[in-house]
C-alpha cells in the first residue's frame, strides 16, 4: 500500500493517545563495541517501563524472536510486549520507523521518509530504510512516501501545526544536500501538516552521531509548552549553544500565534557504561499514555530532573530508567521508541 | 478508610490518563417521568462510547446487575464495562461520585464532599451521599472527607492549580448557606489543591436542576485553554449571561499567570425526548483517554459542533451521542460520568 499525500494530513503530538509503541531489538554486536548485552538489558528495561502504560510492538531480526520473547515470559505488565520478526540493521525506531499522521477524518497514515543512517554513518542501512513500510503493512496502515531523508528524532511537534527542529541536523549536507530551508519546510508541510517550523540553531555539540537531533535538546510537552535543556555549568561547551536556542524560542510564536511557555531542565549527567564515562541526556524522554519514561544516569542529580518533569507534566507518572549504554550508543529512551497513535475515526 | 487532608493533594485535569470511568445505572422511574427506558438506552450508548477508550465501572442498584450486564453481553468493546451493585438513589456520578486527587508522590485519594441532591431537589439522597465512600472502598483508594456540599459538575480544573466555577451554583444558599466565597476557596484549596478560583457569574438560565453548574457553560480542555458556550441568537436569554462569563475569562489569569485561550462553541440545539422539545447542551462532553464523548441533539447543527471540538482538541476522537433524554433529565454526558485517574507512583 502506498499513496501520495494529496490528502491533507497532520502529525499528532506525542501526548495524543497511543495505540502502542514501536521498538526494535538490538542484536548486532559490532554496533555496541562489546556492550551489546548491556544495551539489550536497557532496551528491555525501557520496554517494561513503557508496557506499564501502553502495548509495545517489538521488532526483532529474523530468527531471534524466541530469544527476545523469552526475556519477557512470565512477567506481568499492564500491557503486552508483542515480538515480531522483520529484517533489521540497527534498532532506533524513532529514526527508522514510520511517522504516523492523521487525515481530516482522523484516519491514520504512515509517513515514510528516506533513512540513510544519519548521513551514512553506518552500513548497511537498507533494511532500516525499508522498516517503516514493513511495519505499516503489518499494521494495515496506508503509507505516504517522501523522497526526503528525515529521522523522527530530528523533529518535535505540537500537533497543531508547529514543528521544532535544528539547523545543525536538518540543513546538514549529509541528509538532503540539494534541499534548502524552504524546500524542507514545504515537504514538512505536505507530509506532516506543518504550518510553522521553528529552527533552533543547535543540537548538542557532542551529538555527532545524529548531527544534533532536536530530541537531545528540546521537546514539546503540551501545546505552547516546550522543555529545553541547559547545562548547569556556564563553561560547558553547550551552554552558549543552548542559550542561543532559548533566545530563538523566547522570540518566536507558534502556528497558532502563541508565545511559548519554556521549561528549562538540566542537560545531562555523567553515568558509566562498562567503566566508560558517558553523558546521559535527560531531554530524551518518551511520553507513553499517562507516563514519561526518562533516561537517567543513575546519580543523585536524576532526582531533581524527575521532579522537574513531574512538575512540568503533573498529569503524568515519571518513570526513570538508568540508561548509560543507550547514551554510549548515541541516544536515549526517545530514540528507541516511536508512538503509534490511535486512529481517530 | 478515611483520612484528613493534612497532606497536600491536587485534582488532576480531566485529560490526565484515566484508569477508567465511573457511571451509575438509572433505575427509578419516578425520576424520569415515564422516560426511564429511553434514559437507560442513552446511558448504555454513553457507556459503549466511553468503553471504546477506557474501562467503565458501572454501579447499579442491588438486584439489578444481571439485567444491566445482559445489556452489554456479547458486545465487543475495546474495554470492559464492569457492573457492580451498590445502593443508589439517582444516577449522576459526576455529582455523587468521589473526586479523585493525587498527593505529591502521585498516590491517589478520593475527595468525598457532601451531596444533598443539588440543594435538596430530590429525596431520598442518602445512598448517593454515601456512594463516594463505597466506591473508594471498592477501589481501595483512601478517602478524604469534607463537610462542604460540592458536586463535581460545579467545577472544571486545569490540574495546575486553577478551578473555574459559577457564583450562581457555588454561592447558592441551598448548598453551603453559612460559607462565603473565601471559605469555599479555602476548602477547595485544602481538598483539591486549588490556588486560583475563577468565578463565572452565570450558569445556564434554564439549568434550574443544578443551579447553573459550570459543566453546562465552560470546560477546561488543556492548560490555559477553555471551551465556553454562547447561544447563536443574541435574543437567547443566556446570551448576555454568557457574554458576562466571557468578559471574566478574557480579563483573568490562571494560577500560573497565563491568559486564557478561549474557544467558543454554540450552546445548545433543540432535540426531542418523547415528543417534548428539550435543549441539549453541547458543553457537557466527557474526555475519556484519547476521546471526547459529546451529547448532541440529533440535528444537523451537531456536525458543526463536532468539527469545532475536533479542531479545539485535534489529538482526540470526537464521538457524538444523541442524548435528548439526558437533557430532559437535567444533564448530559459529563454529568453521568466521573473519571478515575491513574495512580502516578
Amino acid at each position: 500500500m502506498c499513496a501520495q499525500a494529496a490528502r491533507s494530513v497532520r502529525m499528532p503530538a506525542e501526548w495524543a493517545q497511543h495505540e502502542g509503541c514501536l521498538m526494535a531489538w538490538p542484536y548486532r554486536s559490532e554496533l555496541w563495541s562489546g556492550l551489546l548485552s548491556d544495551a539489550q538489558d536497557e532496551y528491555a528495561a525501557v520496554a517494561r517501563a513503557v508496557a506499564a502504560f501502553e502495548p509495545v510492538l517489538m521488532v526483532t531480526a529474523p530468527g531471534t524472536a524466541a530469544e527476545v520473547r523469552g526475556r519477557f515470559t512470565g512477567e506481568r505488565a499492564a500491557h503486552e510486549i508483542e515480538v515480531v520478526e522483520l529484517p533489521l540493521d540497527d534498532s532506533w525506531t524513532r529514526d527508522s520507523g514510520p511517522i504516523f499522521v492523521h487525515d481530516e477524518t482522523g484516519r491514520r497514515f504512515g509517513a515514510d521518509f528516506r533513512f540513510n543512517a544519519w548521513g551514512g554513518k553506518h552500513w548497511p542501512y537498507d533494511s532500516d530504510d525499508k522498516l517503516a513500510a514493513l511495519v505499516l503493512d503489518r499494521l494495515g496502515v496506508e503509507r505516504l512516501h517522501s523522497g526526503m531523508v528525515l529521522e523522527g528524532g530530528a523533529i518535535t511537534v505540537d500537533g497543531e501545526g508547529t514543528l521544532i527542529t535544528t539547523e545543525q541536523c536538518l540543513l546538514h549536507p549529509n541528509r538532503n544536500p540539494r534541499a534548502d530551508r524552504a524546500g524542507i519546510e514545504a515537504e514538512l508541510s505536505r507530509m506532516l501538516g506543518i504550518e510553522k517550523v521553528i529552527w533552533l540553531p543547535y543540537g548538542g555539540l557532542e551529538d555527532t552521531e545524529t548531527d544534533g537531533h532536536v530530541d537531545g535538546v528540546a521537546a514539546y510537552i503540551a501545546p505552547g509548552r516546550v522543555v529545553v535543556s541547559l547545562p548547569d555549568d556556564e563553561n560547558h561547551p553547550d551552554y552558549a549553544r543552548m542559550r542561543a536556542n532559548l533566545a530563538v524560542l523566547e522570540a518566536t510564536r507558534d502556528a497558532k500565534g502563541r508565545k511559548l511557555d519554556i521549561v528549562v531542565l538540566p542537560q545531562t549527567a555523567y553515568g558509566h557504561a562498562d567503566g566508560r564515562s558517558v553523558e546521559v541526556g535527560y531531554l530524551n524522554f518518551y511520553l507513553p499514555n499517562g507516563g514519561c519514561v526518562v533516561p537517567v544516569a543513575g546519580r543523585t542529580e536524576d532526582e531533581e530532573v524527575a521532579e522537574a518533569l513531574a512538575k512540568a507534566m503533573p498529569e503524568r507518572k515519571v518513570v526513570p530508567v538508568v540508561a548509560p549504554t543507550l547514551a554510549f550508543g548515541g541516544g536515549g529512551v526517545h530514540c528507541i521508541t516511536q508512538q503509534i497513535p490511535m486512529e481517530l475515526r
